[in-house]
Formats: C-alpha cells, sequence, structure tokens
C-alpha cells in the first residue's frame, strides 16, 4: 500500500482496445477497485459477455463516485466530453485521458476544470494492429512507455492524485515519461503520426497502379504487410489526430515528401550511400530502444526554445 | 522421382541468407544431392562450421560438374560473375539467380549463355530482417512465391532443366510464379522498392529531427520498428537495386511524394476519408493474399501494352 493511496473506483469511458485492456491491466494489479464502464449500449452489452465490469449507459452515473476518470476515446470525441465530466464527477477525482495528441486537449481540459477536478493528459505509447475489447490484454502496457503531460507550472508532479496515477501506471507495467504537450505532439508527429500517413500514402499509390489482373499488388511479400500495417487504421481515429495537430504533421509529411525526392534524384548516385547510412542509425538506435531496459522514471522535454509548439 | 529428373550437384554461389536458406531447404527436399558453397574464403571458413557442404575458394571449381548453378548474390555482382560461369560450367547446366531486379540480368544473361548453359531468372519473395548464413531457414521460402522469368519466346517453360527448377522450388515449399522480366521489375518497384526506399526516407526525416536529448526518437513506439525494417538493410544490395531498375523505382517515388502531399494538404478535409478507405483496402486485400490459399502455380502478366519497360 503506497502512501498516497488508492484508486477506488474507475470510469473507464470507452472501452476499445486500450480502455478495456486499461481495465484489464488494473483487474490483475490492485485487487480491490470497482471498475465502471460507459460506451455505446451495444458495445456494452457485449461487454459483459467478457468482463464482469459494472456497466453504464448514462455519463453522470458512470463518472459520479469515481475517484479515477479514464477517457479512451478519440480526441475529439473526448474533449466534447470533458463539460459533460466536469458537471458530474466529484471534486477529488482525477480526470485523465489517453488520446494521441495532448495540446488541444490539454487546453480544453484546463478550462473545463479550472476549479474542478484535477486533470492530467496522458499517452500511452501502446497499441496493436487490431481494435476493440475482444482484442483487450491485460499486458498491453507492459514495458511500454507512458507519456504524462506536466501542465508547465510545476504543480502536477506534486499532486497526490497525479502521484497515484503514475504509481498505477508502474504497477500495470508501464514506463511513466514526463512531457509537456507541445513537445509531445511535436514528437510524436515526427516518429508516429508522419510515418503512419506516408504509409496510408504509400498504400493509395499501390492501389493506383493494380489493376484487374491484381499486378501489382499479388506480388507484394510479407514486407509489405510490416509497412502498411497503419493502412488498416481506421478512419475516425485519424481524422482526430490529424485535426488537433495539423501544424507538427503537416511540416513532417513535407519533410518526408522532401526526403523521398532526394532519395529519387539520388538512386545512381553516391549519395544513396549517406541516406543508407543514417536509416541504419536510426534502425539501430529504434532496436536498442527497443531492448533496452528502462530507468524508473524518465525525463523528456526538448531544450528551451527548441520545442515546436502546434498553433 | 519426377520424369525429368533431379538436379544432383547445386553450386551455390554466395552463401548469404538466401544462397544458404536454399541450400539448407535443398537438403531436406532431395536427400541424394551435393551441394558446393562458393564465397569469400573468410565465409567459407565460418560456414563450414555450421554446414556440412563442400566449400570452394575458386569460381572454376566450384561451378565444374555443377548441374545446377544458384546465384545468391547482388545483382551487380551476380552480372559481373557471368562470364567466368559461362567458360567454365557444364553445356547441360542451368545457371539461375536470386536478384531482386531481373531485366538487366536476363538481358545480360542471355548474350552470355546463348549457346552455353541455360539460364534462368528467378526471384524468391521471401526474405528476414537479419542477414548471413548464420541465419539460414530450410524453410525461408515455405509458402512464398518465388518468381521465375520467361524468356518471351516460350521456350524457357518446356526445357527440362527449367521443369526441373520448378519442382525443385515445389519441394521446398514455395510457389512458383512465371512473369516476364519487365513486369516482375515494374511490380516490384511498385510494392517493394518504393515502398522500402520511402522508409529510408522516412528514417532519415526522423534522424534528422532527434537532438542531444534523443526527442523525438525516443519517444517511438514499436508500430515505428515495423515501418522501419528496411531502414536495416545494407546499401550495397539496394545500391544494385536501384542501379538495375532505376526508371520504375523514380517513377513509383515521384508518385509516393505526390501522395503523401496529397494528404500534407488535406488534413483537415473530407478527402481525407477516400485516402483511409483506399489505404484500408490494400491492407485487407494484402492480408487475404498473406493468408489465402495459394495456387499450384501461378501466371502472371500484364494485359499487352499495360506493361512498364525500366529502359
Amino acid at each position: 500500500m503506497s502512501e498516497v493511496g488508492e484508486f477506488r473506483r474507475v470510469a473507464i469511458l470507452g472501452v476499445g482496445l486500450i480502455g478495456a485492456s486499461f481495465g484489464a491491466a488494473l483487474e490483475n494489479a490492485r485487487a480491490g477497485l470497482s471498475i465502471v464502464a460507459y460506451d455505446r449500449p451495444e458495445v456494452l452489452r457485449k461487454l459483459r459477455a467478457k468482463f464482469n465490469w459494472e456497466t453504464c449507459e448514462d455519463l453522470a452515473s458512470a463518472v459520479r463516485g469515481a475517484d479515477l476518470i479514464y477517457m479512451a476515446l478519440p480526441v475529439g470525441a473526448a474533449i466534447e466530453m470533458l463539460p459533460g465530466i466536469a458537471a458530474q464527477c466529484e471534486r477529488q477525482a482525477l480526470v485523465t485521458d489517453a488520446g494521441s495528441t495532448k495540446t488541444r486537449m490539454c487546453k480544453a481540459a484546463a478550462k473545463v476544470f479550472a476549479d474542478r477536478a484535477k486533470f492530467l493528459g496522458g499517452h500511452p505509447i501502446a497499441g496493436r494492429e487490431v481494435s476493440g475489447f475482444e482484442h483487450a490484454d491485460a499486458e498491453l502496457f507492459r514495458g511500454k512507455r507512458y507519456v504524462v503531460i506536466r501542465d508547465g507550472r510545476g504543480k502536477d508532479e506534486s499532486d497526490f492524485r497525479v502521484q497515484r496515477f503514475v504509481e498505477l501506471l508502474r504497477a500495470i507495467g508501464a514506463e511513466p515519461v514526463w512531457s509537456d504537450a507541445e513537445t509531445h505532439d511535436w514528437a510524436m508527429a515526427v516518429v508516429s503520426q508522419m510515418p503512419q500517413l506516408a504509409a496510408i500514402a504509400l498504400a493509395r499509390v499501390i492501389a493506383e497502379e493494380t489493376d484487374e489482373t491484381g499486378l501489382p499488388a499479388s506480388l507484394a511479400g510479407t514486407g509489405l504487410h510490416d509497412l502498411l500495417r497503419t493502412a488498416g487504421s481506421p478512419y475516425e481515429v485519424w481524422r482526430d489526430i490529424c485535426m488537433t495537430n495539423t501544424e507538427n504533421i503537416a511540416r513532417s509529411l513535407d519533410r518526408a515528401a522532401q526526403a523521398i525526392d532526394f532519395l529519387r534524384t539520388h538512386l545512381t548516385s553516391r549519395e544513396l550511400e549517406q541516406e543508407f547510412a543514417g536509416a541504419n542509425e536510426v534502425y539501430r538506435a529504434l532496436r536498442e530502444t527497443d531492448s533496452a531496459p528502462r530507468a524508473d522514471e524518465t525525463q523528456t522535454g526538448k531544450p528551451a526554445g527548441k520545442a515546436k509548439s502546434n498553433g
């Protein structure tokens, strides 16, 4: 038992892959904790066959009495839900989200929760090719980084509810990493959103080239499947990401198109070797990051003046 | 025992991942067959610790007496080796290669082997993230397509040595697919070489954005690892691919850069939904292709007039 205590009742708003995996992980990590799930009625009906959680079709009833409110929804839907949560939740509750962009969400939450519950932006760097609670995995967060957003005034990290949540993240095997929202959104645009959106574009090129004979797609190797994993992502999730991190993503995509053009014009020249040397280095670094033992807690932040803002 | 007989002595020129895996697969499939490996002396020295194959530091001795000569080398090195092979090999031998581009190789081979051994271009659509005989896998080709190149005069498919090789491919679990060299090179540029080179470019963007604090690369998820798998590829292999399939690759990279630019300028518009719908379709098709039962032998070829030539 920690000195900051433990959450007793957790409302999970949105029980897709992330929400349901978080719930499953909590059940394993904290015996005494009760979970209430909020989602569309048809989702909750199916959910009850798999999880022994309380379910709630009404937001007010779901958040009332909860000391942790976990939003696992597309960013736009989560932002829209904030006023409804604020109107009904306990003043001592911690409200957190799991969205892929943080600046807009944290700004919206700062307004809504000004003198009410504590809000903490979060982003688990975890996911799978599949979606839906049917694929929920209590081990989804184990060994994965989980970004938590500091509010810039240094108060977050000392709030007991925040400490409690960070301990909970460790309890489910995640590695909490502190960042500010702007740095997070810049970084995610570069290492996640740009590459995934570029894969969408590559998939489109292959689709346009493929004719009624099935060529060239029919000659694709399994490597293409790895490369185009994101091409199976639902539009609904990406619409919100693109809407809320537009400038960072646009800038990274612009650099990507330029880098591809550079490669194209140097296919038969010695510069190609430099390109591969640089790419090989990134690849090695990624492999090391994947397999490196993690520090107990990591602080990240761009040196002052280097963070790229999104608006 | 097949009516077209079996190869008895196979010279494998280049015992990297593909060459050594082919040898290992042959050993499992054909008991009576003997294998001689040709490579640099230091590679052969280490190879002997793992495989009980005859080794040969001298090309002439390696190919002499072999009825199948299997080149598993970068395309450029393989083309350079053709005259040496032609000067020493048996007139009844089948010479084949495993290179990733076929037009240049097949043209060069047609000249060199005009009235000598039979040449058959080949390309196993198989590979792994790792290289070297240390990772050789007798099952590498199982369930994978293996493109064999028809010479356009329809004679290849009836040659007994070619039939023998196609049967051997089936014996090691591969699915032979006939194509002409130009169609192969166009298709591979679109579904393999363009996406992999684009990944190199994306990795470069991430490298350039990453600073001394390790951001943003330190926040990359495992998805990026999948996406950038090719970024670990050695330059030596790609130099030859880019040199021998330049126009097809350049054209595909140009389309990729344009597709990324289109996405960039439509991040917040409804067109994004169309892009995802198209990409989702490609993704589903690839998944189905990966898991579909294969026909015994597949014929591929673009309708007349649609094949894109590379020179």
